[in-house]
């Protein structure tokens, strides 16, 4: 069978963790001696036993006087008793207790008299005593073999006594770049090459797990100097593992899994996990070779499920899974906490779209043959950062804003750990999502034609008879973009129209799209009459971009998109950007701090600079229905 | 008021963290520019912006050819279309889109002939295109400040061209050990020394959460010479934050409170919760100074509560929380995953003994007005580990055996996760642990004195009418053990009560209480001629350690216990060991695994070397009831 031909014999990613292990056996990397101070973090080689009793002796568990118990027999409440101040020792936490001492009276229980301590209660043999090897007894086993050392581990065994001990060794993991487009970070890749970012984000994971990585000269897709680089990586003594980034699909310069089965054993090429499917292991010179994808997502995601599991095997320790919580699906995954629970919200971006990662806060599996999940239903999350790392922020959905970001910003900068995750479903969708119950905020710009107001129509129409407050993020001019040698420059929409201009437009639902039809309505202008009115994108800056490189010709968007890529700006309409919340959520006090960065000298300066924002109502309120207004 | 006295005015724990908190205001630590390479796991100081767009041009999101959409209108399955392979060009993943192509067919969907290309499907405009800036857009915020930054942010940011950026650089802490009666590690502690661990420990969690510790001298209990070593270490520019450990107590030595209080500004000193009651914080010239309390337990536990969230604070980012599991209470806290759920099942050992937090997996938190938890309920535990990381072990409650660890050692030895989790109940209390379903096994040693039978009568008797299987783990002797220089030595038990000997007893429930109880009804003895029979340890090694430390002279164990601490030996009886499971469980991998090793030459070597044991029938199954035997 070709190769190709088995790539398309797909296996489950368990199968392949599985054919790894396995391969793996029972090699396991060399045991070391080191202190056992820097021992946190590491894997413990042999079972490590305490070599001395601890505490050493019997001690004082409390501040106060060592006694001998039978002095105190009888003392009670209402029979105190009177002890001679020398036939006690005053003893402190820790203190060994005094020969045929056997008990401690806390000094809190005495009252010092001239005529000595008078003590209300009897005290037993060995109270308040810790005896000696209560918590560890010479010889006994304190930590067995195959333990990840955690700070706790280090201080048991220091008071054991025990000072060095066996450990793994850091597994070592070499990564070879390959590729005959690569250019380093800092250079200008517009001439069609790809920056090398894969193998610096894999080194920081697998740094993160504790393992050691090295980053070896990239190669250009030429079989034999791949087989000679791949040939001096192995035959290294300092790695225990190769990766080779990118090589690992099936296109026309992807020679990883045909070199792994002509020099060694190629276990398994492609799994059915998308992102992650060009994937492939095997063993070469002894030694496991894994070829990575190079779309990063593709690349963190197999690098989790069969990397990780691999350097923990030969380090002999557990091999960890990653963490889950429960959720309730909003789309594709951000997270937010509500009273009711997590709300899962899909970010829905691609494999070699990094934000899909970098911005995420965790990963739904869906099964192989799911025909999908609807929005609504329960899912297990794998999380990408601890529940309690998430941030105490806001669930943003609706329409994309620049404004936002250094609302985020700023909000992190006053109250570490606030934020907005703005999920980009357009004013409509946002109003929708914050209707389910599955964003904290909507932020929207609706123009009701009829009466030539913002956005107070549609949120009373999509939001029902629930109290709605409208907090104003800031006013805004909408316009069109275009190319600065654009010639000649149209002035308005119908003069694009009229010229032949490629449009680029917004996703219906979006605010911008609304805006956009109502002025072609205006000017009896149809979708055909603009080219390209069936190119849609998501944000401003899309737009902006999608004009930038000629992608398109012009766009509707807000200047400081505009701006942001030096494009000509035309300004057409001012309109309101509201932020919509429950009335009840205004008491929240990440809407408090909301408020007072929307008020801010700081938030409005730096806003205002993006272009064409006026923040003169920034962090007023409106409350609907009506009739309720009380702000 | 006296610090005495303010002492005893306990505030909860959360408000101790508003108030460090408060103190620490807007105080950040300086920000410095660093490669991004070097960047994980460091907080942003400002927020970054992508330096070019991602992708930089138009890319191909597949491999296959590049093709003008417009030429493949009207390509369907019945009507396939032949394009000429000089309008074509071939394509892989990421390159770049040549001019004025706007789509890509994926490999896979053509056919090649000799005429040229065959495909049955037609391409809109940027199918398979991942377009300019489809993932960044140069100039977006793609992080906000005051984040910690993750592997795949260091991939977004070199993609966005980013190479350096400014993040706080490391909080760095000084430690300052206190204490008249401190002596190294490697040192005999035995002349009533403590070993100073806790710095250690400390310097472990702290660099675990990517600060900076760095250990001062250690320093008596003198006012003087410890505010000396306190201002030289708060003057040195490179220290944010001071630890000084133990001292700060109220104790006769523990000058920590009094000294912050006369130099600066005493925060608070104690907190209601324990262990970690006795901690104090405040500002000292200017940095936050806090007093950790010396027992290593308090002293991790105020660690977690007050100074993470410190650490945190000063270096910008979201103060973090421990993670949660929801567990059903057992006794106290080990956890062990069933198909019901999480069961937790206390260590219950006090703040001195580290190995309440070595041995534990997770924290569970009692209100300082509880009344007690009863078993059953569904408690919140705080984990030291990931659920992942917690082994996917056994948990095992019942009587105590170091044969147990050394099969926890080899467990986690030949398959890396497994592990046995002990928590020494007694013969009787595993028993009915495991009828409770909050152990995977139990382990008991219980004589029926009318059979001379083990363990099935006792089984049967507490399980019911419950399918259970026992595996013997081993026999071994039970005798008396003594010091070696006993004069006269006793030949039994009723010699030993005759001689007057102090003796060390087991607690009710364990088999070898039990077993001694028999012997001294068989010699007419009751507990009051024997002194010391309500002196009550819970471990073999525990009455071991008592005998050698004089505490007792004389108790009942088995052999390897006593050859352990070097003490005299007697042997009485040899014991049947079983664990004891539900019959169903026998199809578990794990007990597959724990049976391996059970039939092992190592494992039985091993334990046979401990001295006093039997191995001749060790893995071997027997199942309840007897007329449903099927092994």
């Amino acid at each position: 069978m070709s190769l190709r031909a088995r790539y398309r014999q797909l296996i489950p990613v368990e199968s392949a963790r599985t054919r790894l292990l396995e391969a793996l056996g029972d090699h396991r990397v060399p045991a070391e001696e080191i202190a056992v101070e820097e021992a946190a973090g590491r894997v413990t080689a042999q079972a490590v036993h305490a070599a001395i009793s601890s505490p050493p002796y019997h001690a004082a568990a409390m501040d106060g006087i060592a006694v001998r118990s039978s002095m105190t027999f009888g003392a009670t409440e209402t029979r105190p008793l009177l002890l001679p101040v020398d036939a006690l020792q005053p003893i402190d936490t820790g203190d060994p207790m005094p020969a045929d001492f056997d008990a401690v009276i806390p000094v809190e229980r005495i009252l010092e008299k001239d005529e000595g301590h008078e003590i209300r209660q009897a005290v037993s043999p060995r109270q308040h005593v810790r005896l000696c090897g209560e918590d560890m007894v010479a010889g006994e086993m304190i930590l067995a073999s195959g333990r990840r050392i955690r700070p706790e581990h280090v201080g048991a065994m220091l008071q054991a006594n025990v000072c060095r001990l066996f450990v793994r060794r850091r597994v070592r993991v070499a990564i070879l770049p390959t590729g005959d487009e690569l250019c380093e970070p800092g250079q200008d890749p517009s001439d069609g090459r790809v920056i090398e970012s894969n193998s610096r984000m894999l080194t920081a994971l697998i740094e993160s797990w504790g393992a050691e990585a090295k980053r070896l000269p990239p190669q250009p897709d030429v079989p034999k100097q791949l087989t000679t680089a791949i040939e001096q990586a192995l035959a290294d003594p300092g790695v225990d593992l190769l990766l080779i980034l990118a090589g690992s699909s099936a296109g026309r310069g992807d020679f990883t899994p045909r070199l792994i089965e002509s020099h060694g054993e190629l276990l398994f090429h492609g799994v059915s996990c998308m992102p992650g499917k060009p994937v492939a292991a095997g063993i070469w010179a002894g030694k496991p070779v894994i070829g990575l994808p190079g779309f990063p997502v593709s690349a963190m995601v197999a690098a989790e499920t069969l990397l990780r599991p691999a350097l923990d095997r030969l380090s002999g320790c557990a091999v960890k899974g990653p963490e889950r919580i429960q959720a309730k699906l909003n789309r594709a995954v951000a997270l937010g906490r509500f009273d009711s629970g997590w709300v899962a919200a899909p970010l829905g971006r691609g494999a070699g779209a990094i934000t899909t990662l970098s911005r995420a806060h965790g990963i739904l599996r869906v099964a192989t043959d799911s025909e999908g999940i609807p929005a609504g239903q329960m899912v297990e999350i794998e999380l990408l950062q601890s529940p309690s790392e998430i941030f105490d922020g806001l669930l943003f959905a609706g329409s994309h804003d620049m404004a936002l970001a250094v609302l985020d910003d700023a909000l992190a900068g006053s109250s570490p750990g606030m934020g907005i995750h703005v999920t980009p479903l357009g004013s409509l969708g946002g109003l929708a999502a914050l209707a389910r119950g599955e964003a904290h905020l909507a932020g929207c710009h609706l123009l009701d034609t009829e009466s030539g107001t913002y956005n107070e129509k549609a949120v009373t129409r999509i939001m029902g008879s629930a109290e709605i407050a409208l907090i104003t993020l800031a006013h805004r001019q909408q316009g069109l973009c275009l190319r600065p040698d654009q010639e000649p420059m149209p002035k308005d929409l119908p003069a694009a129209a009229r010229q032949g201009l490629r449009f680029v437009n917004r996703q219906p639902g979006a605010g911008t799209r609304l805006l956009s039809d109502h002025l072609m309505t205006q000017a009896g202008l149809t979708p055909k009459d603009l080219p390209g009115y069936e190119h849609e994108e998501f944000t401003h800056v899309a737009v902006a971009e999608a004009v930038r490189s000629k992608a398109a010709d012009c766009g509707m968007l807000i200047e400081a998109a505009a701006r942001a890529l030096n494009l000509k700006f035309l300004p057409l309409v001012e309109e309101r950007f509201d932020l919509v919340l429950p009335r009840a959520m205004l008491d929240d006090p990440r809407i408090t701090a909301l408020r007072v960065q929307l008020e801010s000298a700081d938030w409005q300066a730096t806003v205002e600079a993006l272009g064409g924002y006026d923040t003169r109502e920034s962090g007023s309120i409106r409350c609907l229905p009506k009739n309720k207004w009380s702000i």
